[in-house]
């Protein structure tokens, strides 16, 4: 079995925004209330952040519950790790996932800015540059066979879609019209000369959209 | 996390019925053209009997890949196993899922006869008899902190749902009627003052129906 790339309950607008302009330390997606996005996720008994026993165990569940599933390594932008620009100032602000980070596995935070690697809890960070191609590479050596989550943001993903380097898209559109920001795509339509696309409506409102390459 | 009991992947026709009334070896559900009611399955790309690359991942395929996650041990009645009644008169003949059983995990295959444990590659096949309670309390000390996946068929999980051991129920529902047999439930309502329902339409034609307790 190939090592996929996957983007895994990624979440936007039904306009396609995934997040703000503006990002902030306060403003992790540069959107107030930004659960408005993804709390069909929280909702969930297998959220990775849930410390109760509670939640739901329908569809949505399956997409939570499969989010560490044979999943090896992921990689993320910059603006997912933090909300710095430039080079690294702070190394004692290790990033928004706190002490017990949810990946609990290698993470290459693509950055032209160099920072020593560390690691919190199971979770490795490692801070890289270089092509999609070339990053990818890495992300998969580190993930020893499994597949390699590819954690966003927009422009994250939107530049690996554009060197066809990935495999598999779950994005769930919430029925939420944000009108500007950072913009995944116009239509999902954009998608379907590469990829099949199947579009579940779940009870929450959520629309999830299922791409793999055609 | 308490250890589940789920029933996964369980194929039933629109009018409730799982099986033919007639098992043989040559037909192991009882039915002429069993896939009719699981090929849904055999076209995603988990599928666990798939051995090439290919298959769908959309939505189909969150449901099989699942199969797998978490589990540590299966429990399914005699049938399930194989078309014998009574006594076991062949010890050669060691089941219906070949050298390589897709369980990979210890199997409590539920029988009033004895039968001597062996093992198939990396599935264990154990033959208890007894009361389901009893039979879970084992199969969760084998899962070691796992849940345990109840595989069926009809009556088997019939019996666990009339005992209230079933956590999580998936049954796929087919669009094709088949009028007699082995009947899993009237009506999917017939368990809604037990469990919350989610019924998700596939673009494949299956109905996923997905139960969880209240």
């Amino acid at each position: 079995m190939d090592q996929l790339l996957r983007v895994m309950n990624f979440n936007v607008s039904s306009d396609g925004i995934g997040a703000g302009e503006h990002q902030s330390r306060e403003l992790p997606f540069g959107l107030e209330r930004p659960e408005r996005l993804f709390s069909w996720a929280g909702a969930t008994a297998s959220w990775p952040m849930r410390t109760d026993g509670g939640g739901s165990r329908g569809l949505d569940d399956y997409f939570t519950r499969d989010f560490a599933r044979d999943i090896g390594a992921e990689i993320m932008g910059r603006n997912k790790f933090g909300p710095q620009r430039g080079p690294w100032a702070d190394h004692a602000w290790r990033g928004w996932w706190g002490e017990e980070p949810p990946f609990h596995t290698p993470v290459f935070v693509m950055t032209h800015h160099e920072r020593p690697s560390f690691t919190l809890s199971d979770t490795t960070f490692h801070f890289v540059a270089g092509e999609p191609a070339a990053i990818l590479e890495r992300a998969r050596e580190a993930a020893h066979g499994k597949d390699v989550r590819l954690g966003g943001g927009v422009g994250t993903v939107r530049q690996f879609l554009d060197a066809g380097l990935v495999d598999t898209l779950h994005v769930a559109v919430s029925p939420l019209k944000l009108g500007s920001g950072l913009r995944l795509w116009d239509t999902p339509e954009d998608l379907l000369d590469r990829y099949h696309l199947e579009v579940v409506p779940s009870p929450s409102g959520v629309a999830h959209h299922l791409f793999w390459r055609r």
